[in-house]
Formats: structure tokens, sequence, C-alpha cells
């Protein structure tokens, strides 16, 4: 009996036009069950096996303003060294059980480095990447490749690569880090390692542009000496100058009348795998979009969670049922099968364009990869 | 406060070399993350991100003689129908909170059918497969073709697909059902469908092969008619004599000095999707194993997880620092990272061969499309 | 001057409204085309860049029993050896000058091995199959592994694979060869290296079936120990009864009304790679139809040229503008972009079912793989 | 008599150990494989299926004044328009027969347009890019997006895409045209259609970028609302500025001891289609390389042939047995599996950097889709 009493395995026989009729022997059953650490699928179907996701993550907004205050409280109080590796803050979201995983399958923190310090060298299994809404200085080491981070830019960072920070600068840095912690926390498929504890001075020098941007970063070109399709990116920082001019390119084609954006008023880009074409890390899609001055996105759902984090203008946000108006730097969550659609809405204190640029990253390569994506747009009506 | 009371986050600051130091300031910070749903990682590192998975599932035997006889049971006092739309009964996981989860991906339940009844038809994304140690007389029908099931035979059911079950015989019949339930929930990318209530008489009819079979069951041909690759298996049955001759095949081939087994004694088998020569379906790995009578496997560890069935014959499993005897029918499972070897023990009422038959499923196939597969395997010294 | 009159280009200035007008100076430039080794679109395009393929080569008949003759006769008169490695004797299209090219990029033997011969072992880039019309008793020997031949094999050769031949019977036996010499001959990729003078005598013995059956021939299997995805099949014979089972079920599953042939009264089966799905060698496909008494498949034309065999039946094929009754045996060439139809016509020494089944080659994999197929059908208007 | 007489067929029994000894049923033999159209294998063997490729193509050198200046005469003699399609000159190996066949599967073309000129709309299956090494003015319209091109740049031409041509300047202009007429001309794989016979006012618009570089010229980024892989790339033009970056940044990463270049002194960049990280054709491989001043490239031979233009600098290039000094815009045929070293030798009439720029293509793509590339590098020894 007491072992019955210990069992995790909890049944209840409730009287329900779907479930088998309540009786002594059904519970006996279930007694019988819960022994032998069996749950039978009519209790739990409704839950497992919806018509559609509904995802346990709920919408959530996180201010910018907010999180760097703490980070930068948390830089006096919390020294950056071997065993806690980073100074990262990451989002739980509010029904996920107080986990850091902003999604069921996304972890994003922001991180926060004060001037001169430096985040040990590691590396490990989890894809990651950094996005700088602003600020500047720190640079990132990566297989040796010092790159150095800067407003808008994005750098990519493949899984079991060895990596550090150092901060160069005279003033703290923040930035924003996204990883598939979660995705690989569930499915428990992570090695981490240590590596060196201070990287050398060589790798501490301060090159405007990274060896990686100096092999990948022409359009359309690849070294002659380098293997074929790798799994990462070998790519390893995005400059916000082309992915601003991206953008604007395609804004600029629309208004010419021809085809480039996603819909009227939207552009949008998404960073590759030059040696693939395809996402730039093998979980993660990173995209940056913009919503021209006034425009609208339509409602769109998909398979799999996203977060965003506005990187300029203003604009008013809508996740499922919730509504939120946003500024530079605000992070959100959109879950999986939740309706999103962003507005843009000028304020006085933006920039001149006018239009909101929204950073994203979500899991879809994971669904594509195995084949279970899908997506619904609510087109408007003509 | 109550906001912070009401917070699902809670977090204490510890005295530890790899925390930082506890004190009034550090305290409120912790109250400030706990207001804006924040997570440091230096508090959770070591759980998230370990040197090597460890699992939250743990190994664990299920004996068949229990299962039946709850399945049995169950037949008397739960009926089939809409709503629960199966009689299936799932292995949960002793530390996975109570769900049905035999391990953190993977669904692993056994379905039983009174003579006669029908189960209705549904489709969901979750891929799926039956496989039948022991009985027959059941007819799964996919798509409108009707697919015996008897001892031995493998029936995939990639996703999207039709299906329902009718038991033909006048007696009950119970089988094994195989899922990515899980980690379909935990990445919430599920849909489902409720089909018809009755399939039609012409799909109650009883060939002795389903069309799936007479179209793609000759090894190394395909039907001109047919498209490309298909995301999942087109084959609806693999039975056992071929299943059972490929495995006597490679024991010969060893044993007259010919490549072939996996490692000495141990022959094995994967079912593929001939349209790919891949995985048999885009989450699942399914594969059968033969261990020579007095043969023992290399413990091996493998990035996911697996669940194994005792087709046939008897032997000691050892899966990390569990052990158990095992025969016809029992369930086990294989936590990830875990190492798992395999002993054949040929006892008095086995069959004349002695070997051990293992039928395994595993959650591989997602490792792979993503680039996270890891094994290892201890070789004995030479 | 001499220059000039040795220099193989020649051009000749017409009058034609395509051309530039002739004048003494148009010709003092084609001098100078000639002599600095050039040649003008505008004189060739039409040959070069047609509206759609018009092949240099030609629908072409050749009778089985005129070339099992003369195969014969060489038999006696030709030894097999080193040197010129087998007694192939390859169909000559007529109007491919003389090379013995059956198509522009395929070639095809009838190959002829007396009592106790060898043919000596040797590998090539060059993919290659031996398809079986009637007769057994030879064995090819592929790295190592015995594979006998028998009426209505197909054994493909993956290019790079040490092979002989040795007639283990007390009769002479004939097959024809499929290779892709003309298309490496033309692009100029084949490597070639002569093996052992003498196959071993383990090598000579006769089993039943070939290893590499053993591990590859079960339906949907692979062995676990193999490697993925391989270049050419590794399943080293298509036995017959397989490939006349899977064209019977086709044939039935039609007349109980269900899809499965590539149009009424005609099913077709495709040799494939079961590591990939895909076709068996890199650059030829291979496929039986089979064509219903009575019945007559609707004119189709592909990119690509083809060879076929009649295996079993009489009736007549349709080749562009020529058209022949065939039997047993009988080879001819498809050329690119012509159309081709056959019907079938029993005749009184056929066998019961009255069906003609038709052996194929072609070259489609070439331009799938560099995405240049296509093809048209003509259906018959309702 | 007359038949054989006849035949293409024509065979001659010789008295060589290899072949079978001569003897009146020898002739006879042959007599009735020349009227049957059938040739044996074993005259034959030697040419076709050789230890390794035996180029039918010679290496050879065209001067680059030479062919302006008979382009120039051209431009005054030969109209251009529809049925001539384009002024383009070809060059004709001397040992392929007079064909226009730069190797037997490349073309290779000076392309020549006077001021105000167009070459009318056509399309064809036939891959094709531009490359010019001297002057601008001209726009190639594709799909009705006008591309400029101007020294340096490289537009490739994918199969099946509406193109034309317009010299929009006041004096010619010349470049050279690359393209697999050859390969599909023996394939006979090739399809082509006229367009207008006049582009539209709005497409002789001279923007500075093409709209495909304004969607697709951005380094590591793709528009969200293009397709996935795409046959050919969308990218039109890939500028002489970036390939410029490209190579001298792995010179100067190999300067500062970081890996990069090909070998010591040696850097390339691959021009690549960015929906797939690989070749920008699927039958054309393309790329640049740099030759550092005074630095010599290791012999490398390769399955397949390749065409080279010299873009910049001057040197001596060593093809097989021969060897020529070469300067800008000068072109050269390297045969399949024959030696190709270069040295880069600068001369006072050179820019200052003094290394040697060659542009390349090759037929590579096709024996990597169909996995028969190999190749060889004799390294120095150490």
């Amino acid at each position: 009996m007491t072992e019955i009493a210990n069992s995790p395995v909890r049944l209840t026989a409730v009287d329900s036009p779907d479930q088998p009729t309540p009786s002594a022997a059904l519970e006996e059953l279930y007694r019988g069950f819960e022994k032998e650490l069996l749950v039978p699928l009519w209790t739990e179907i409704g839950d497992l096996m919806p018509v559609h996701p509904r995802s346990k993550a709920v919408p959530h907004l996180w201010r910018w303003e907010n999180l760097v205050a703490l980070a930068g409280e948390a830089g006096h109080l919390v020294p950056v060294g071997r065993g806690g590796e980073r100074r990262a803050i990451a989002l739980a979201n509010p029904s996920l059980g107080g986990r850091p995983f902003a999604t069921p399958t996304l972890w994003a923190a922001i991180q926060y480095l004060m001037p001169g310090e430096d985040a040990p060298e590691h590396r490990h299994t989890q894809h990651a990447f950094r996005f700088v809404v602003e600020g500047e200085g720190v640079w990132t080491v990566v297989g040796g490749d010092p790159v150095p981070m800067r407003r808008g830019d994005f750098l990519p960072q493949g899984g079991w690569n060895w990596h550090a920070h150092h901060n160069a600068a005279d003033r703290p840095m923040a930035w924003i880090d996204g990883l598939d912690i979660p995705f690989q926390y569930v499915t428990e498929s992570q090695f981490f390692e240590f590596g060196r504890d201070r990287i050398s001075d060589a790798e501490r020098t301060t090159p405007e542009r990274s060896r990686s941007e100096r092999l990948w970063g022409h359009p359309g070109l690849r070294p002659v000496s380098a293997p074929g399709a790798q799994t990462s990116s070998p790519l390893l920082a995005y400059r916000w100058a082309d992915t601003d001019r991206a953008l604007a390119d395609q804004l600029a084609l629309e208004a010419e009348g021809h085809a480039g954006t996603v819909e009227p008023g939207h552009a949008a880009v998404r960073y590759t795998n030059p040696t693939t074409g395809g996402d730039v890390l093998p979980t993660i899609r990173v995209e940056m979009h913009r919503v021209r001055a006034g425009a609208e996105t339509a409602p769109r759902r998909e398979t799999g969670s996203s977060v965003y984090q506005v990187f300029d203008g203003s604009g008013r946000i809508t996740v499922g049922d919730r509504s939120w108006s946003v500024t530079r730097g605000d992070l959100f969550v959109v879950p999986s099968w939740t309706p999103f659609s962003a507005r843009s809405e000028a304020s006085a204190s933006d920039s001149d364009s006018g239009s909101l640029d929204l950073f994203r990253f979500s899991d879809s390569p994971i669904f594509e990869a195995l084949r279970l994506d899908r997506s619904d747009v609510e087109r408007p009506q003509a």
C-alpha cells in the first residue's frame, strides 16, 4: 500500500461522457495502473493530442529599461568567472514553472560585462547567438577569432565552438543571448566543456573585422579553400549596415512596384548560413523585420515559438489576446500557434523613418527538419 | 509585495564558491529578478548545461504479464470510442512526474482490442507505429488500406494519415504503440483531427497483404507511378518472416567469416523508408536486434532515449547502474547517454535458438536531423 | 596561308535571311576566324540550340537471334583475357559514326562466356549492370562476393568496384551489359584499373545467394552495421521472382480498382539503391515495364535516351516515326525527346499471360541531378 | 553486299597481342558485326576505357587583342537580330573537329555589341554567364530586370530565364559568354524559345544596381519573401569590388599567419548560389583566382575541363606540356586530367600589386553531382 502511495502516477475516475463509467472496479484498475506506473490515454488525450498546439507558455513582455537596470546591479554584485561562466539573466515565461525558459524551446537572456571584464572560454552543443540593441566595446572570441560587437550586429555561435568574451571598453555593455538551451534540456542532448581560463593577448586585440568576415562576408562568394556545407554558419558577424540596407532595398523595390517584401509595408531578411543557404543555426531561425511607418502585418501563426526584441521605432504588437505598446529594446514572446501582428506607430522621439524594426528568433528549423512545420496567415479580405 | 509572492520565479542566494556572495544587496537583486520574471544563469548552469546529458528519466522495467493482465481488465471496464479514441495504456517513467512518458520524448503503450471492437478513425501529426509481440486478428486501416497485424510485425504510421483499428478475431488482441507524443507535446507542434466514426465494410475485409505491401514490399523495387521521397514510409507493414531472415543471414555471414553484424554475436536491422533509405519515421528510429545465445553486447550510450521490448528469448540487460533478467514481452527504457548492454541467457523454456531478440525504438532521427547526435561504445580491450 | 589551309575550322558565307550578307569583307572576316580558331554563333545556332532536342541518334532495332548467333561465333574465335577484358559486342547506333554507342550516352552490349571461362578482374568508374534474358550458370564476383546470374535477374555494378565473371556451367551463357561508357567518354571522366588475373577458388564457389543479398535483400530493412547513403546500390542482384511479383501485384491492384500502375494496363517498377531510395546507379535508371495483353502505352517523350530489351511476350513498339514487331530478346533504342509507345500483341507462341515485359535503362539520373529533365505524355482524349 | 558497304561500322582485324588472331573466320565475323551494326569491346577498349582521362581536347591559348579586333570587324559586318540572335564568336578547340567547343563540355565566346544595339530576347536551357574583362555600358535584361555590366563583374544566367542585351553607351563593348552548350549538345537536353523582339522602354533604364542585387546582394542575408533553394543563383551580378576585396582579404590573412588561401600566395573565391551555398549554376563552376606577385600554384589536375581568362596582371601558365606567357584578356583551356599551374610574373606595364588574376570556369558541378569528380595536386616536397 505504501508502494502505491509513493507512486508518482495519480489517476482519478471522473464522471464524464468521454471517460469510462466510475465504479469500484474502475477504481481498482486505476490503482493497478498506478502501482505498475501506467497512465491510460483516455484520461490524457485532450491535453496530449489537442486539435492544434495549445502552448504551455503565455505571451509576455519584458521592458528593456528594467532589464538593463537589474543587469547593471548584477554588474556590481555578481562576479564573472569559472562556474557561473556568464553574467546572463534569462527571461522566465510566467507559465513555465519558474524555469529560465522564454518559451518551451528557447532561452533569451541579457548578458552584461563591466569594463575590462572577461567571460571565460567554454563550449557547448547548445547553439547560440548574440544580438546588440545598444552599445559597443565587447569582443567575442570564437576559436581564436576576435569578433567586435556593435549596435545592430548579429553574431551566431554554432554549437561546440570555443568562445569567450571580453570588454575592451571603458563602460559596461549589455546585449542579448539567444540559445536552444530549453530544447536541448528537454531532449537531453547537451554537452559542455570548459576551455582556457584566460584567452591570449593576441586574442584580446580589437580588429575592425573578424577573420570570419574577411573570409565569408562577401556577398555570393566563398573561399575555395573552405570545406563544403557546414552545420552552422562560418560567418561570425552580420553587420547592421548590411541588414539595414537590405531592408531599405526591399521597401524601395516595393515603392517602385516590384516584388520583394513579405507583404505591403513589411520587409524582412533572414540570416543564413552561406555554406547552405539555409538557417544560420541548425535549431534557431533568426530574422530582422521592418514595418513601414503606419503599416501593420497580417496576423500569422506558426508551429513553434518566437522571441522578439524591438530594435528600433515604436509600435503596437498583438500576441493572441494580449497587446502592448513597445519601444526600443523591449522583448516579448510569441508561443506556438498564437497569432502575431505588429503595427508601426511612430512617436515623437523616434528616428526620422518612423518604421518599426523587430529582431526575431524562433525554433522553426527544428520543425522544418522534422517536417512538422505549419503556418497560417489571416490575409485581409479584398 | 503580493506581486512578488505570486511570482513563479523563486531565487535563493547560497553560500558556494560558484555563486555570488550572499548579501542583502544580492537578496534585493534576486527579488528584483523575481518581480521581472528573470532567472540568472549562474544559479542554474549546472542543471541546464551539464558536461553530458543527465537524464531526468530513469531506467525502468515493465513486465509484460502485468501489462497484459491490466489491459485485459480494461477491456471489460473501458469502452473504445470517440473521445478516448483508443484503449491504450502508457508507460510512465517513474521520475517524469506521473506523465505518460516512457522517456522525455517517447510514448510507449499497450493497446488492447476486444473481439469485434473498432477503434475510431482519426489522424494526428504525431508519428506512430504498432509492434506485435503476440497474437493476431486486428487490422489497422490506414488511408482505406487494411493492414493485418501478426506476431513480429512492425507497422509504421507516419503523421497525419487517417487510421482506425478493428478486431476481426474472436479473441482479444494486445500490441504496443510507439509515438513521439512527448516530443511533440514539449515542442508544441501537434495537430489532431477526427475522422469517420465508422470505417466502411470494404475496409473491414481482411486481405492477406495490405495494398501498401503489394506496392512497396519488394526488395529494392519501387512503383514507377509513385512520387519521389516521402516523409514517412509508404510501406505499412514489415513482416516478421523478413526480419527474422535478415537477422539469421547476418549471423550466418558472421559464422562464415564475413562482415554484417554490429559486433560478434549481435545482428541488427533497421526499418527504413524505402523512398529515402533513411529512418522509417521522421522522429523515430526502429530496429530489431538479435543477440546470439551466450553473447553480450558492448555497453553503448547515445544522445537520446530508447524503449526496448523483448520479442523472444531471455537474457540480462544492464542500463546504467540497473540490471534485470528479462523475458518475452518485457519493456524497458534506456535514458539519454546511459550505457546499455544485453546478454543472451537461454533458459529451459526458450526456443531452440536461444538467442535474445530485442525490438527497439528511439528518438535518434531528431538528433541526426539537427546534428546533435553522439554515441560512444566501450569496446572490450584486446 | 598554309596555316589557314590546315586549320580545323571551316566557315562559309551563305546567302540566307538569318545570316550576314556575303561579301568580300565577310569572307575575309571568316578567314580571320579560321586562322584564330573561332566559330561564330550565327552560323551554328540552329544546330547547337534547337527548339527541342533533335537527336543525332536514330531509332534502331537489333534482333536477339542475330546477336546470339554472332556472339556464339565470337565464342569460338575470340579468347577472353587481359587486354580485351571481355567478350562484349556493343550496339552501334547507325547515325553515331560507327562508334559502339547505342545512344549518345549509353553503351549496350551482349556479353558471352564459354563453359569454364573467366573474364579477368578489373574496375572502372563507368557504372555498369548485367541483365539476363535467358540462361544461367555465370557468376559475377564483385569485391569477392560471388553473385549468380539467372533469367530475369538484374545485377547493378556501381563504378570503381572490382569485378570478374566466371562460367561455372557446362554450356555458354549470354547476357547484356549496360554502361555509361559514351557519357564518360564524351565528358572525359573515366578511370580504369586492372585487378588480379585470376580470382581465388573461394570466389569460384557458387552459393545460392550473394552476400549482398543476404545483407540488403530484405524489403525495407537495412543492416545497422552498414554506413548511410552509398553512391551505388550495395544490393548486387535483383531477382526475377521479386520483379515479377511486383508487376503482377500492380496489375492485380488495378483490376481491384486501386492505384499503382503507370496507366491502365501498364505496370512498372524501378530498381533502386536501398540506401537512398533513388536510382540504382548515379547515371543510369533501370526499370521493368509490363504491358497487359491488348494494352498500349501512351506516347511519351523525355530528355535523354533509353535502351530497351524485350524480356518476354510479343508486341509492337513505335519510336518516333519507326515501328517494329518485337519478341523476346530484341533490343531497341529511343533517342532523346522521341515519342515512344508499346502495344502488347500476344502471339500463339507466347506464355499464357500474353503480357509484354520490357526491360529499360536510360540516362535520366544525369538530367535529374542537373535539373535538365523534362517529359511529355500524349494522353488519350476523354 | 551493298548493305555492308554502306554500313557506318568498319572493323579491321589486326595482329596484336591484345586482339584475336586474324583469320578468314575472324574477318567473316567482323563483316557480320558490321552488317548488324555491332562493335566489339576488344578493338575499342583502350580508347573507351583508358586508365585515366585522355582528353580529345588540347591545351590552347587565344590572344585577347586578336579576339577583340575580329569582333570589332564583325561589329561592322554582322548585324544582331532574330535568327543569329547574338554577335558571339566562340573558341574552337583545335582538336575538336572545328566545332565551336572550347572543351568537350564548355562554350566560351566573345560577344560584341555596337552603341545603341539590342540583342533580342530569348531563353534556353543552357546555363550561361557573362564576364567583363574591360569596358562598360551594356545592360543585360533578365526577366525584366536590367543588370549593368562593368569590368570585373560576373553575371550568371541560369537556364530558361528570358534575357536580352542592349548597349546604352556611345561606344562598342565586348565581354565573354560562358555556357554549357557542348554538354547539352552531346547529351541532347537543350530547349530554346524566342521572346519579344524588343524589350520595353522601362527595361532600357540604366539603374546603378539590378533588382536582383537589391534583394540578394547582402552578405549572409536572404529575403524572407523568397522561396527556398533555387536551381540557379537569383543574384544576377557579382561585382568586382566585392571579388577584389575578398581576394585581398585572403592574402592579408595569409600574411598575418592565418588560414584562408588555397596555398601560399594563391587566393581564390568561388561564386555561389546564395540559396544553396553551392555552385552558381548547376553545370558550371566559376571562380576568381589571384596569384601573388612571384608566387606559383602547385600543378593540379581534375576530372573535367576549364576555361580561364586573364583578368589582370601577367604571368606564365603551364597546361600539360604547353606553356605560355599571358596577359590581360588572354583565354586558354585546360583539358580533363591535364595538370595546370600558374606563375605570376609582374611586368613593367602591370598595376602596382603585380598579382595575376585568373577568371576560371569549369564543368566540375556535373561530376560532383554524379560522384565522378577526382582531383590530384602535386605538392612541393618539404
